[in-house]
């Protein structure tokens, strides 16, 4: 179907997550652990963050696949802060504990702050984690290390990661997650561009030369390149680097050739400044005030940044179904 | 000279630094908030970023000619954290004295965070604080709110600020520091386009119907965008908003009309995580790896994300002089 029109299915979240678990279940996850990772995917679907979702079940490195896990092991600890060693684990699980101690942490003291490193593949869409950390009335900030896929405005070989933020604030109504990584698009977006034939958008990555690649086997052996291919992104990209690679650690790559990455939870309670209540209530008057915008021209409506994920996640919990690329779901039925 | 040939003088930074002093003295301010500001003002002049400079004190509303000061107060204080109603002094000052607080937070605790409503006007550039805090062997993380001059992505009016962000990383050598605005440009830089006749970049601004404007005067009863005009910085700029605007009470103007500002400091020892030694010898590696990369074709070197402006800053440190717009500096001399 691809390069034509692409078949979707609606699937029962329900299943989905049954069968999300039972994967992992018979990977040898702990049935903790399958939840954890399940919450973390099924989030991912339902925002509409597809390369987020059971995509990470598929593929040439499933991260169901990684066989040399450890415990974590925590390395440091203070009242406010936790240091992880991830143990090779998933990243997504490492980054569940990490996310629960900073708000832990947060809860008793108005800060809490979490790092990992020697984590495995990808946290998955950060999004999760914030909107958990909202939800509790915090305000969440969460950073994740990738693999080395970018290369930094003005530059062409690959140094620094896709390196996704995310922002999430408790409001009145629904949390306000902003959830962005700081590339032009993921390698995964590069090998489904490969597979399609689909040319690649203007600004997203270079060739082997170092010149704008639209073919995506050439940007292949190049690099991509920050969100909108200028200093400012690269700059929020370096500073994202910096803060997982740098400060916890994850600097080179281990024995066996693989690059464990690094990642960083900040927690802060609204209570240290204007206050828990007070502040739902200003965020919530800022929304309005944000939507009360009229579009630009060219625009037939103003979406707040996240809006488009929120109303997505919204329909999927009220209607218990998310809607799945039909090759993807057939893909990973087969993993059962 | 404007709209030809700009002409620039070489400035002695000390005789500088000796005329504001002077200037903010005879305006009523005391003799350490007189060199508190002149700090943050040197700072911008030799980093190059020249609308946060001494310009600052030119114009219709210059930061000495705030008169309703009144003294700062803590309003909220933990081990961690300080909450400051800024009594509307000039954000330069509330700031440095949030950044002090803050530092020394962390030097007790591991994690400092400070926070500050009803300043006035602005803090000028956020590179000045988050050096300090990297001088000190710490991680900075400076935003700032300022008056709502820039529509977000998609939309055509003004509900949200410049929005600067700044990190700042201590490392083996110099600090690294990344200093942006998330808005495409000023509002000063717009005011400087209408006095000289020069076209707006494409991507900068909106005029009053929400089309693209050209025309400095059109965008001005319009809207800057933010910078890229994209999605993405879109939504770092809203999550600045909230946590210089709703997380710090900066939400509604004063009665005399004016919105005084909010502003958010955040500062981290790499004690918590990897180690103070380690994280600059990590950061430093960082730095080392990054500029062995090649430049992109159409490049001719490739700079780190604030690589340039440190280089000008290294420069006029080193010859005690600093480049000023002589039509600047003439105006500047009027105040003495």
């Amino acid at each position: 179907m691809r390069g034509g029109n692409i078949l979707h299915m609606q699937i029962k979240i329900s299943d989905l997550r049954k069968y999300i678990e039972s994967i992992l279940l018979s990977s040898g996850f702990l049935a903790g652990e399958a939840k954890a990772i399940a919450d973390v995917l099924i989030y991912a679907e339902t925002a509409g963050k597809k390369t987020q979702g059971i995509l990470k079940l598929l593929g040439n490195e499933p991260l169901q696949m990684q066989k040399y896990r450890k415990k974590l092991r925590v390395e440091k600890e203070t009242t406010l802060s936790v240091f992880i060693n991830g143990g090779r684990n998933p990243a997504m699980l490492v980054g569940k504990v990490a996310m629960q101690r900073a708000i832990a942490k947060c809860a008793a003291h108005g800060i809490g702050i979490a790092g990992a490193n020697n984590t495995y593949a990808s946290t998955g869409a950060l999004g999760y984690y914030v909107n958990e950390i909202a939800r509790k009335g915090f305000i969440g900030v969460v950073l994740s290390g990738t693999p080395k896929g970018v290369a930094l405005y003005g530059s062409r070989d690959k140094r620094v990661g896709i390196n996704p933020i995310a922002f999430g604030f408790p409001t009145e109504q629904e949390p306000v997650i902003i959830d962005m990584a700081t590339a032009a698009m993921t390698w995964y977006g590069l090998v489904q561009a490969k597979m399609t034939g689909t040319p690649l958008e203007a600004d997203v990555a270079l060739d082997e030369e170092g010149r704008p690649a639209t073919i995506a086997e050439r940007a292949m052996k190049g690099a991509l390149l920050t969100f909108g291919n200028n200093r400012k992104m690269s700059g929020i990209s370096m500073a994202i680097e910096m803060l997982t690679g740098p400060l916890m650690g994850a600097m080179a790559p281990q024995k066996d050739g693989t690059l464990y990455n690094g990642n960083f939870f900040l927690v802060i309670d609204p209570a240290l400044f204007i206050g828990r209540k007070q502040f739902k209530r200003h965020a919530s008057e800022l929304l309005k005030r944000l939507k009360t915008s009229r579009p630009a021209r060219g625009f037939t409506k103003f979406l707040l940044p996240g809006e488009k994920a929120q109303q997505k996640r919204k329909k999927a919990e009220e209607s218990g179904f998310v809607s799945i690329e039909q090759e993807v779901y057939e893909a990973f039925l087969k993993l059962l």
